[in-house]
């Protein structure tokens, strides 16, 4: 038997195990952005969390979720993205080992992220089973706990925490939007709304470069992306099993963008707001820039993922 | 006799007059950026404020301190930075025209930012002589009201009301440091900090490329620039004869920074806190970079001055 999909107390069960270790990030508004599109729109500033990225919410109910002895033995994970950051900068807080399997060829940028939270690395060669076999490596000779990047019961509702505190904070809504890419944070964020909102819609968005999830989605069979492009680094994953599963449950709708709108819907932000946003969280954005959003007169949320932009290499 | 310069009572009250219409902008930390220089920085985010900079602050003041009769015929500068975009939007917002005198060559960003904001604008040739001779073709002939861009007891006024949120929401400081070019923003930021904290210092950070600032400072003579040049351009302004003499009086130490630490800056907290700060804003923090300011276990508030960097030519 499948295991259960989570519900909305499992996400008010991880809010109050990492209250005290992640920001609560503000909810930001923007009066030009707001007139563009006459509607509400609030951003929840996820580019403020720990780490730059949502994905810390996520990495600290992991290893709060661990048992004495568990902890003991540290966490690990391959992954070159925010997630590697977030669990080694997780696990430094609470005085474990995080082992980090990453491959040879990942931007300096990103392994100095991972050095500077104090993760133990060991490098690969740039394939998935590369990755893998490494990682059951180090969790044979270490005893790590294997901690996944998005498919798993206590990420999912560790990143269900950032809806959570926007409705908390805002009240109601007519749209909740997130990215979509491995499915850990839409798949948490469609739970707290769905726990916390009666009527509002939950919609995901995700590059067209990238669209496992709206052809699994659409399909209602779950397909795996072949060879995904896109400048949203961090949705380049398919869906897992669980994740396709809550998705299936919970989100009403799932919207493609092309590229250009990412980069347009960035630019906004920067210039608007004055924030810094990576692409893949500027992707929610794009929906609404590409008017397959209808937010007209509507309260919009709208989760800004993560913010760690690669400053040299900016697509304007 | 020279007009007495500004006291706190008007800072206050410029602060009541403009409360309803300006942005009280967050102030912000950094846990990664005070382990970096061993202190507690507290950034004052006028980034944030409306129009994207302080400017906005003395431009409303400036405005609300209008008679009737005065009000009703505009008001006008010639500028082709933050301040005309600032008058612009602040004089619209009470209903009112704004001409702006602007230079043939500004940059397309700064006639749209002006445009979009319903600024009425005459081109001219890029001379300060034609700009001044066009102002005041233009104040002779609709009788609006010359608002400067920083020697003026109401746009200094109105800057101090920065500094004065700032404080009254982190409470005691060891030093304030603001940018210095025309030197409104120091000046009201000198004022509040000697009217509302005992033994706080005043710190002027200035670029090195247009020091007449700290020149004018250190040899007690006023000694505008001559060819100023650096990448914060809202810093290439000269000191104004008010300004001056309020630098003189409340302000502890003038200190100057190279481009490259400008720019390190900047970077520093795009990277760090993901905000969006131009060359001028990241000034003071160049300071500190530079060991300039001895911050080590020290409280130290900063004003991030604006964030209108150009993306499609940033310096990194």
């Amino acid at each position: 038997m499948a295991e259960k999909i989570p519900a909305f107390q499992d996400v008010i069960d991880a809010h109050e195990r990492i209250g005290d270790y992640v920001h609560r990030t503000p909810v930001l508004t923007s009066t030009s952005i707001n007139r563009m599109f006459n509607a509400s729109l609030f951003f929840k500033c996820e580019n403020f969390q720990k780490v730059g990225a949502f994905k810390f919410r996520g990495a600290t109910n992991a290893i709060l979720s661990l048992s004495e002895e568990e902890a003991r033995r540290g966490v690990g994970t391959h992954s070159s993205g925010n997630h590697a950051a977030a669990l080694c900068l997780a696990a430094r807080m609470q005085g474990l080992k995080a082992y980090i399997v990453m491959p040879r060829t990942a931007p300096e940028i990103k392994k100095n992220a991972v050095e500077s939270y104090g993760g133990i690395i060991t490098f690969c060669e740039p394939t998935l089973e590369a990755r893998e076999s490494g990682m059951k490596e180090i969790v044979a000779r270490t005893g790590c706990t294997f901690v996944p990047s998005y498919n798993h019961r206590n990420i999912i509702c560790g990143q269900g925490t950032a809806a959570k505190e926007l409705i908390e904070d805002v009240g109601e809504f007519d749209i909740i939007v997130a990215p979509v890419g491995g499915g850990g944070l839409v798949s948490g964020t469609a739970i707290s709304t769905r726990g916390m909102l009666s009527g509002a819609k939950v919609i995901a968005v995700e590059p067209a470069g990238a669209d496992d999830a709206y052809r699994s989605f659409t399909s209602g069979k779950f397909l795996p992306s072949v060879n995904p492009r896109t400048i949203a680094d961090g949705l380049l994953t398919s869906l897992g099993d669980l994740t396709f599963r809550v998705i299936m449950e919970h989100v009403d709708e799932i919207v493609t963008v092309s590229e250009e709108s990412i980069i347009a819907a960035m630019r906004l932000l920067w210039e608007r707001m004055k924030i810094v946003v990576e692409p893949s969280g500027a992707v929610p954005l794009a929906g609404i820039l590409e008017r397959k959003i209808d937010v007209e007169g509507k309260r919009i949320g709208l989760i800004l993922s993560g913010g760690n932009a690669d400053l040299s290499k900016l697509p304007f």
